[in-house]
């Protein structure tokens, strides 16, 4: 697949800044750029690269002008990052699609299927599933008992989704994610713990992207919701009775306790950890590996474990390797006091 | 499946306060109760949610005195949790069990499964397994050679169990647990890793429930060990040659590192982290994201990285956040020191 | 397989002390040494045990010299621990290698597979995949479309390889691990986030070992490396377009953002936290549950969250439960210089 900065400028309707007919076959990062490759300039840190990078074309921002002489042939676009994002998309979508049903994969004869279906050999299709259009199933999948699942939904392979689960139009799940094991629900009876039945479910509405050996369990009763165009990234623990909000972002590994309520908008740090039964307010930030003990209000910026301020939180980062310091240096301040007690006296 | 107050109370042998006809068909949380639901009410915590709930029914415990009027009908028993309990698991014994070999499964002829078996498709089973009564081993499931399994468990779909390793009677295994893969052992030489061989094995003792992606190490020599009643939640790392002691519970992502021993009765929140070679005392409950860099007595109560007592833990955390005003009055402190001894001088 | 004091000896080329006839069929850690096991003893905080032990052979370092009787049979050579690596090599050595395609496998007819293969039942080989001599694929195993693996790799039950990942000679990949799941990577607009396709891949050079559920993301663009010699524990994330350097070993639960490269020859405990487009030096070292915000230089000793020097860390630690002592400390402090002023003016 080669194309000249010409189509490209053409598909993204762009401006070029320089020779039109240069050809590339591949994408590259500014800072690795080779000849053939196509590579972004987005954030402002890495502008010094253009100056250097052997990537014959470079997408730009329509405000960027070179301060020196760039050798690789500009595009500019109102967007760099998002015009990179609409090419990989058209190279993305000139693999041909899995379709098919494999040979060797377990369709239960209650199962309903939709048109223009994949699923790969060793998937295993559970009773009364039913499946949307343009459904990709990869190998090894496992699907339980009347699970639902929207059209244009991607299961990759080795995903378990345990019975009566539902998985709403366009979400992907990657290999590896358990969706609807039990919650972790016992009751401790002289020091034995029973199993409570885990009876509820997990919704998946649409949009949503779940990362590798993610796990989501399903409710005690009720349902385990993951709202609209939530992002999940891979090993994150969602915990049964749990509500995620619409458009929130979790790095990796994070961990939700059970029947805490996450609102909308929001961004967690990776290895972040939420306790049991908390609200998290809308467009709250949460920095990487803090600890969340109690609710937090809407918009709120914190990071620590357990979590405050974000701002003080950094300034107090700084102090707390000074902290044999201080403790030295108020130690002494007392004995000087107590030495000026003494001469006062 | 519809039941009555009365059918309820009967089961439960409790008594009803208001209309004993009165009809359910599912379960709901007291705040979120809807018309033909069952609640409970044990967390005095959410007692005000009796006199506004939709459910028609609240199961309460037998010291419960309403302060108002509540529309539902009551029915009142020891213990309200332990009751739904009851019910959860009655509601669960309706759902017909798998019972059978499906077709595409493979199953070594050297295997010996005993009565009441479900082995689902593309399940896996090495040579000279012995698998127990009542056992359901899900679809995807991988049982190398010379496992034992013994009676009434479950292992759900896409679990691997690695060569040798002991699953006791009442197991649960959740969707992608790993059980036996090797420890984590190398020996260094000029800078590079050797593999040390791990020729030992894991043994579950029975009613050990394994929460989603959790993974168990085989022990470099000998066994690692989970003791009788112990529940881990999802993606915990239980390292080679460790011992967890009976009815201990681990909330999710937990990390116990090499040839640690773990007591009995203990409680971990998520996250912790424990180092290796490491010994933790019965009873002991250590909070969410500690580490533990030492041994802790029996009975210990800590948290923090690393842990220290829960009751200092806490108040600690309050003056964090001051440090940076600490650090600066400390320093204002000492200067006026100095000017008093300058004027004492 | 019994073995003799002599032929143990005979086969490490080490020097016995005792009985040479004495015979054993089964290693044990020292501490747990019955009749019939061999031991070994390297860590000299355990060697108190060499003078109780049951175990009839003890390998020891040659500088071994016994304080009081030892009823075991020693064999003195010049690394204890490495000599026991070797008897742990032999024992593996005598199981009989799996080999063979085992029927219910799927292996695209445009799949290349060299000899001496092993291909597990229920395996997937997709198109055009290239597999190198000796290499072990267990039961359940996914490999994409493209996949390039090299010689004597082992690939067990349930590992998921993405499409055009490449997994260089003598590899090891556990149970439940995937590689080349895409990359978290999104464009917020409106506050909605939009999938960037991940169209990079993963590389896994030679002798890299990676342990249970630990998941390697695809590169947005180029790759995702893993260096030689890199051995990764249990449930690890590394995200895409990152680096590990040479021989590099991570403990489990480790989590590493988009675009960071560590170094050669570091090591990192477990739960570890590093942030996205950071550079970590050769040769550091950095604690567990440590967080990094920002590059450290070679050679660093590192701790805490976010982390500094790891022995100012434990100087910190010892002093954080004093805190609110010092807080109560300084506030008087404030008071008596208060008074002293008062009394001075």
């Amino acid at each position: 697949m080669t194309f000249t900065a010409q189509q490209i400028a053409d598909f993204l309707k762009g401006e070029i800044i320089g020779n039109p007919n240069v050809e590339v076959d591949n994408f590259a990062k500014i800072e690795e750029g080779k000849p053939r490759t196509i590579a972004f300039l987005s954030n402002p840190k890495y502008t010094h690269y253009i100056y250097e990078t052997k990537a014959d074309i470079v997408l730009v921002n329509n405000d960027f002008i070179p301060e020196k002489t760039v050798s690789a042939t500009l595009i500019k676009v109102p967007d760099a990052y998002a015009a990179l994002a609409s090419l990989l998309d058209l190279v993305n979508s000139l693999t041909p699609p899995k379709i098919g049903i494999e040979a060797m994969s377990f369709v239960s004869a209650t199962a309903k299927l939709d048109d223009n279906i994949y699923v790969g050999a060793f998937a295993y299709i559970g009773e009364n599933v039913q499946v949307g259009k343009n459904v990709k199933i990869y190998p090894q999948a496992y699907i339980g008992d009347n699970v639902k699942i929207g059209n244009n939904v991607v299961i990759y392979a080795g995903v378990k989704v345990y019975h009566s689960c539902i998985i709403g139009d366009n979400c992907i799940l990657h290999a590896g994610v358990v969706v609807g094991a039990d919650g972790f629900g016992f009751s401790k009876q002289e020091g034995v713990y029973h199993k409570i039945q885990q009876i509820g479910n997990v919704i998946l509405e649409e949009d949503v992207e779940v990362g590798a050996n993610t796990t989501i369990d399903r409710a005690v009763m009720g349902s385990t919701i993951i709202r609209r165009g939530v992002k999940l990234d891979n090993l994150i623990q969602v915990a049964h009775n749990c509500e995620i909000g619409k458009n929130t972002v979790m790095a990796a590994q994070v961990g939700i306790a059970g029947s805490t309520k996450i609102g909308e908008g929001c961004v967690l740090g990776g290895q972040v950890g939420i306790g049991g039964h908390i609200t998290i307010g809308n467009q709250s930030q949460i920095g990487a590996q803090s600890g969340i003990i109690s609710n937090t209000p809407e918009g709120s910026e914190v990071m620590g474990s357990p979590a405050y301020q974000i701002k003080n939180y950094f300034k107090s980062s700084i102090i707390i390797p000074k902290l044999p310091d201080m403790y030295r240096q108020i130690n002494v301040l007392e004995k000087e006091i107590k030495e000026l007690k003494k001469q006062l006296s």
